[in-house]
C-alpha cells in the first residue's frame, strides 16, 4: 500500500497510527506502518526522553513520529494559576457534587492528579520539542491548529515533515498557508477533538483544498475496507488512533476501561466538551451526560474546562468508577471487540485492504 | 459498476437516485442508474398516477422504483384534526412570532398549504401503494422503519424488492427480521432523517449485520470517488439524493433555494428536528436556529412538529424568505456548485469511479 507520502517517509504501508503508548508506536512502525507517539501526557521532558529512547531502540531504524498539542495562538505570561482563578466556584461545586453522587473517593494525600492540562500549554510543548529534535523523528503532528511558524521552520531544518489536524476544508487551507506539509482530515466520527463534517465528505474536500499537499484520512478507520475507502477518496494514507487502544501492547490505566471499550457499540460515543472545553468524541458516560445536560452549568471554554476536571478525571480513573469512566475514542469503537496484538490488528488492515481491492475490481469489471 | 443487486435489478450501474421529481427519476434510469421517485408529496392518488404514467413513458422500459413514508407502527383512528389538537398554543405563537419577525406574508385567501404531512400518514401511503402496484416498479423503499408485513408481502407478490432506511446496525437487523430485501444505510452526513453514525462506520456495520442481504450506502455521496469508497466498504450500491436537487431537470419550487444550495458549503447544514420532529439534516437557516435555540420552546415530536410548521414552510417557500428558506440536504451540498443535467452528473459519477479504481490499484501495486 504505497503512496507518494509513504514512499517519501520510507514506510511499507500508508497507515499512520497515533498512540499515547511507546510500545504501541514502536510496534506499528515494526509492523510496516508509521507509529506516532502522542506527547501530551509528558509534563516532564525527562519522561519523554526516556520513552523516545525506548521507541528508538525498538523500531529497528524504521521511521516514527511525534504528536504534540501546541496552540497556534500564543498567550503571553499566563500561568496555570491565572487560569485556575478564572474558573467559577459554581463549576467547582458541580464537579464536587457529581463526584459525590457517585461516591468517588479522594486521591490519597500527596498523590497529584495524573491527568494535567499542562501538556497543552505552549511552553510545555516547546520543552517537548527540545527533546524530540534530538531524535530522528520523521513527522511532527500538531493536534490543535497549525504549529507556530518558528516550530515549522525548526522541523524543516531537521528534515521533519509537519502535519496538522483539520476538520474542514477552510481549516485545511489555513494549515497549508501556514507552511505545513501534511493535512490530517479529522472526520466527525473520529475520536478526540473533531468537527461536524464526516470523513466521506471531508476527505475529498480537504484533498481538493490543499492539492498538491498530501492528506491523511482520520476518523472511522479500523478495517482494511475502511483503509481502501479512505484511499479511494483521495487520501495518501490513513491516520488511525482508536483501534490501538485495545491492543495487548496498550498500557491502559484501567482494566475496566479496556472492557468498556471492547463492549461499546458505535452508538456509545458522544461529541462532548466535557473533557477539554472543545468538542471531542469520547465514550458516553454519566460524566459526559452531566456536562451536556442543559439543566447543568455547562462546560467552560478551553483551557478552563480541562483544568477544572483534571483531578476529577484522575479520581474516576484511579477508582475505576464505572458510570463515569470514559476516554476519547471514535465511532469505530463498535468494531473493537477483541484484544489482539498490534501486529494482528495491522495485518488485518493490510489483508482487508487487499480483499476490498479484489471486490471493487470485480464490481468495476476489472477482475 | 455491477453488483449482485444491480444485476438482479437489471441496471447498468449500482447507483440509486432518490428524488421528488419525475423528470429526474426518469433521467437517472435512462442514464444507467436506478431512479426512485419520492411519493411523500402526493396527497392525491391521481397526481401520483399522472406522474408515474409520465415516468413509465420516459424510462424506455428501464427499471425504476418508488419511495414512500410509511410508519411501521399503526395508530388507529387518529385524524389530522386529532393531531392538530395536541399542539400547544405556545408553539403556535412561536411560529407566528418567528414569521412576523421576518415579515413573512400570509398565503393568499383560499390557497392551501402545499406542504402537508398527510403523505406521512399510513392511509395516504396505502392509497399511494394502491396506485403504484399497477406500475412495473422494481423497488419499494420506506423512509421510516420497515413497512408493515402485509405491504412487504404485497410487494413480493408483485416481484418488487423492498428497501428500508437504517441509521444503525441494530436498526438494520430489525429491518432484516421484518423480511425486507435491501437495507439503505443512512449515514450521519446524509440529507433528511438520519442518525449519528457516519457512513464510514455505518456501512460496514450494516453489511455485517444483515449479511447476505444487500446494503446500499447513503450519505455523503456525490462523486465517483465516494461511490468507490462506499463499494469498498461492502455496499452493493449507493443511494444518492441531494446531488440531484441542483440538476437542470429538478423542478425546485424556488429559484432562490437552488442558489442557496449552489452556494452552501459542507458546514452549512444542520441535523435538526425543526421540520418533522425527528432529526433530519437540512440547510441551516434562521428557521432551524430558532427551533434549536435552547431559549425557545423547542420542537414537538413527530408528527406534531410537521403539522405545526406546514403552513409556515409553505409561506417561507412561496415568498422566498431568504433567512428562513431551507430544504433537507446532506453535507455533500458543499460539492454541488454548478447546475448540470442529470446525465452530466451521472457520467461524472461513473467516470470518477473509474479514476478512483485506477488510483487505488496503483496504490495497491496492481496497476
Amino acid at each position: 500500500m504505497q503512496t507518494e507520502l509513504s514512499k517519501k517517509l520510507g514506510v511499507e504501508h500508508a497507515i499512520f497510527g497515533f498512540t499515547p503508548f511507546p510500545a504501541v508506536a514502536a510496534a506499528i512502525s515494526r509492523a510496516g506502518g508509521f507509529g506516532v507517539l502522542g506527547a501530551v501526557r509528558y509534563t516532564a521532558p525527562d519522561d519523554l526522553k526516556r520513552d523516545l529512547d525506548w521507541v528508538q531502540k525498538h523500531t529497528d531504524g524504521l521511521p516514527y513520529g511525534l504528536d504534540v498539542v501546541m496552540p497556534a495562538k500564543k498567550v503571553e505570561g499566563v500561568t496555570e494559576a491565572d487560569i485556575e482563578a478564572m474558573i467559577p466556584e459554581s463549576h467547582r461545586e458541580f464537579v464536587r457534587s457529581t463526584l459525590a453522587k457517585h461516591n468517588v473517593p479522594e486521591l490519597p494525600e500527596g498523590e497529584a492528579s495524573g491527568w494535567r492540562i499542562t501538556g497543552w500549554m505552549e511552553q510545555v510543548a516547546r520543552s517537548q520539542l527540545d527533546v524530540a529534535f534530538d531524535y530522528p523523528i520523521k513527522l511532527l503532528a500538531n493536534a490543535l491548529g497549525s504549529p507556530p511558524a518558528d516550530v515549522i521552520q525548526r522541523a524543516h531544518e531537521h528534515d521533519i515533515l509537519v502535519a496538522a489536524l483539520a476538520g474542514s476544508a477552510r481549516h485545511a487551507r489555513k494549515h497549508a498557508d501556514a507552511g505545513i506539509d501534511i493535512v490530517v482530515a479529522q472526520g466527525y466520527e473520529a475520536g478526540g477533538h473533531t468537527g461536524e463534517i464526516a470523513s466521506m465528505v471531508l476527505t475529498p474536500e480537504a484533498v481538493e483544498a490543499v492539492d498538491p499537499l498530501p492528506v491523511l484520512a482520520a476518523g472511522g478507520i479500523g478495517s482494511g475496507e475502511q483503509v481502501a475507502a479512505a484511499l479511494a477518496l483521495g487520501a495518501q494514507g490513513v491516520w488511525t488512533g482508536s483501534i490501538w487502544l485495545t491492543t495487548t501492547e496498550a498500557e491502559m490505566h484501567s482494566r475496566r476501561l479496556t472492557e468498556k471499550l471492547l463492549a461499546a457499540t458505535s452508538s456509545d460515543t458522544v461529541r462532548s466538551r466535557a473533557l477539554t472545553g472543545k468538542p471531542a468524541r469520547q465514550l458516553r458516560t454519566e460524566w459526559t451526560d452531566a456536562w451536556d445536560d442543559p439543566s447543568g452549568p455547562g462546560t467552560l471554554p478551553m483551557p478552563l474546562q480541562g483544568l477544572l476536571v483534571a483531578e476529577a478525571v484522575s479520581r474516576i480513573q484511579k477508582y475505576e468508577v464505572d458510570a463515569l469512566l470514559g476516554t476519547p475514542v471514535g465511532q469505530i469503537v463498535g468494531r473493537m471487540n477483541s484484544e489482539r496484538s498490534v501486529r494482528q490488528v495491522f495485518d488485518d488492515l493490510t489483508r482487508g485492504f487487499e480483499r476490498a481491492i479484489d471486490r471493487i475490481n470485480r464490481i468495476a469489471g476489472r477482475a
